[in-house]
């Protein structure tokens, strides 16, 4: 007998049939002798929906009111998961955070988990109950609604296992599982079947959408084993677990592409100290996110800066870029939004030279040119025209031989 | 400087607009030097879409988690209410039944309120901020989520009330206050501007459908001034008070009428001992509420036994009788669903003889047949057939002289 935490998203969670659906899963768990935990999310649309009301009354609605109103939709969703396993039977509790006490601190709308309280989730497993867990929200130490942001609810179920110790968080999806890559533009890509934590937290960071990449660092941490599966097939999935020796073997594990991004170039600023600190301090102020930053020097003692920002924010950027380089006297700003980030993941990065190398030669291959460049232990990031997005995905994923049963560069 | 509590139901926050209307409102109560707590309904229409969703998990979803269902509606309007008047520049601060500590009993879906923790709501308004409740719901000793059953925002506004030691409670719905009858049926019914509590009780008990007859009885208990008035205009309602001499000098201060009941009649039952504790006690064990009684020995030994129950109850009440009747040896067993119940309501009833008396001759003057009667203190009620309904209320609003500037009998 183990416990179990199943987390499931708002497409698995979309419709009544649906939440029927789930209701029988868990109660065939339940029946083999398991106790669960199901953490949900809001169905799908309802968040968007509530936003969307919000949005008609003011465009600028308060952060305190908008996590009132958003926790609406999970605790939707656990009432209704729970009326449908009690219906089958099944005796069922449903808690929102605030019940549960799921502790956080006081950011709205993107609330940090502090806390969980388990006495009444423990007390209603000794009474037989399955417990059902409104995800992504919580409660600040004044007693405030809080919620986790977007995509929350992963963080949630984590957080909920790592407090409980339980065996296995089990995270339900609409895909079956990690893959090599996006399987939209690759029909090559392959299911994986484990992957590491590190691997998984470098691939969310670099646009693979399956688990919020704050639920893999909670994972981690607590060293919560995940497994993330299809809610629609009872076929195993993807197991997120602490990396190991055979992993270290492969050399790339997965390849990931972001199409959201923008470049920004501020070209012929002064090459002294400080220039830096001005021209991402003023996009900072604005909490305008920076990712990628290349500084070059070219024309005397003048550089240029180019950097990546979320495409959505691309304009607030530039609004807030052009006073400052006029202010440095810089000879032009520049923007492109038809670029793409390509990049590689894998621990054996770590034992093994020249990966990097070896990725702009594939790319080089193809005639793609790379316009920014970064790298971390067990990641390789390339820029690139975004036109050349699935050649270049499909062009790494073969040459890094992660088409075949067993990887290796 | 007076504190307010002011309570808006569904029509009333209907759409966005009217959201924001109910702010401009609440604002301008503030900007005159008020406090202000407003107590909100969900949005009209919420309630039933999300009875829809239980009922499609289910027939009979679990009490429990109806409520955790249902109080989402009253949770999105406080979000939203908040957010319209934060972005009009009025301090605001939404609280759940659950924030506020609104306790009940565990009567899930129908509970009662046993106690308000005022702290919360006075610090609140200590910091300026207006301060908007989730009407509807509370919470039990054990902290599960309940709700006080449709209306039940009346008295969640009321019982607020109460426990502020308001000066008064404004309750905003879409009529512009209490009238001597209904003027969809009698075009000279006239707006009452004052009322008793104990005549808004007799109105409510006998379906004049302006406030909830729970929220009476608190207001009443504790000697809450409720003002029922329109929030689509400024024009004064009618307040609902404490009795007092000028009252008394009505004899009738209103005319309503019940077209939800059904008669059943139990013909040719022994007469003795046992045998109405027989018959009702059967219904009461199936929830079922009996209104009026009236039992007749007719033929020898034997009497005939008839009631009114709910219509929507009509058919579960027959399956009820039926085999108690056999057992009991009666006769027949016979419904009638084309009645409707008749009432006139006041104060002065109780200085005043022959009043009752007096509502049979007009109604008789009329050519109308009373099949059953059942008086209060201050009301008289007749059973009619249905079809003589708008005919016996406008006979019986012109003969008692309501429709004059000052009502006399």
């Amino acid at each position: 007998m183990s416990l179990i935490v199943q987390k499931y998203g708002g497409t698995s969670v979309g419709e009544i049939p649906r939440i029927q659906n789930v209701a029988r899963r868990v109660a065939r768990y339940r029946a083999e002798g398991h106790d669960v935990v199901v953490v949900v999310s809001a169905m799908s649309g309802e968040t968007d929906r509530l936003l969307g009301l919000a949005q008609k009354v003011t465009d600028l609605p308060d952060e305190r009111e908008v996590d009132v109103l958003l926790a609406t939709g999970e605790q939707v969703t656990i009432a209704l998961l729970a009326m449908a396993l009690i219906a089958d039977g099944v005796p069922a509790r449903s808690m929102t955070g605030y019940q549960v006490r799921i502790q956080t601190d006081s950011a709205h709308t993107k609330a940090r988990i502090a806390e969980i309280d388990t006495q009444g989730i423990r007390r209603s497993l000794a009474e037989g109950k399955v417990v059902i867990i409104a995800g992504f929200q919580g409660v600040d130490p004044d007693g405030n609604i809080t919620t986790l942001g977007r995509g929350g609810s992963d963080t949630s179920a984590v957080a909920v296992a790592a407090a409980l110790r339980a065996d296995v968080c089990e995270i339900y999806t609409d895909v079956d599982g990690v893959y090599t890559t996006d399987p939209n533009i690759c029909e090559k890509a392959r299911k994986l079947e484990r992957i590491s934590y590190e691997e998984m937290l470098e691939l969310a960071s670099v646009g693979a959408k399956v688990l919020q990449i704050r639920s893999v660092e909670f994972a981690k941490k607590y060293q919560v084993p995940v497994h993330v599966r299809s809610s629609f097939s009872d076929v195993e999935g993807t197991w997120v677990v602490e990396e190991d020796e055979k992993m270290e073997q492969v050399v790339v594990s997965g390849v990931a592409y972001d199409r959201n991004e923008a470049k920004v170039t501020v070209r012929g600023v002064p090459d002294r100290p400080g220039i830096a600190g001005k021209i991402f301090g003023s996009l900072a102020d604005k909490n305008i996110v920076v990712d990628m930053i290349v500084q070059d020097v070219g024309e005397g003692e003048r550089a240029s800066m180019t950097f990546t920002v979320p495409k959505a924010d691309l304009k607030r950027a530039l609004a807030v870029i052009e006073p400052v380089a006029e202010e440095l006297g810089a000879t032009e700003v520049f923007a492109d939004p038809g670029i793409a980030k390509v990049s590689i993941v894998g621990v054996g990065m770590r034992s093994h030279a020249g990966v990097a190398a070896r990725m702009f030669q594939i790319l080089a291959r193809e005639g793609i040119n790379v316009l920014m460049i970064s790298t971390s232990e067990i990641k390789v990031s390339c820029v690139i025209q975004d036109k050349y997005t699935e050649l270049a995905v499909r062009a790494l994923h073969d040459a890094f031989g992660l088409s075949k049963a067993e990887g290796a560069a």
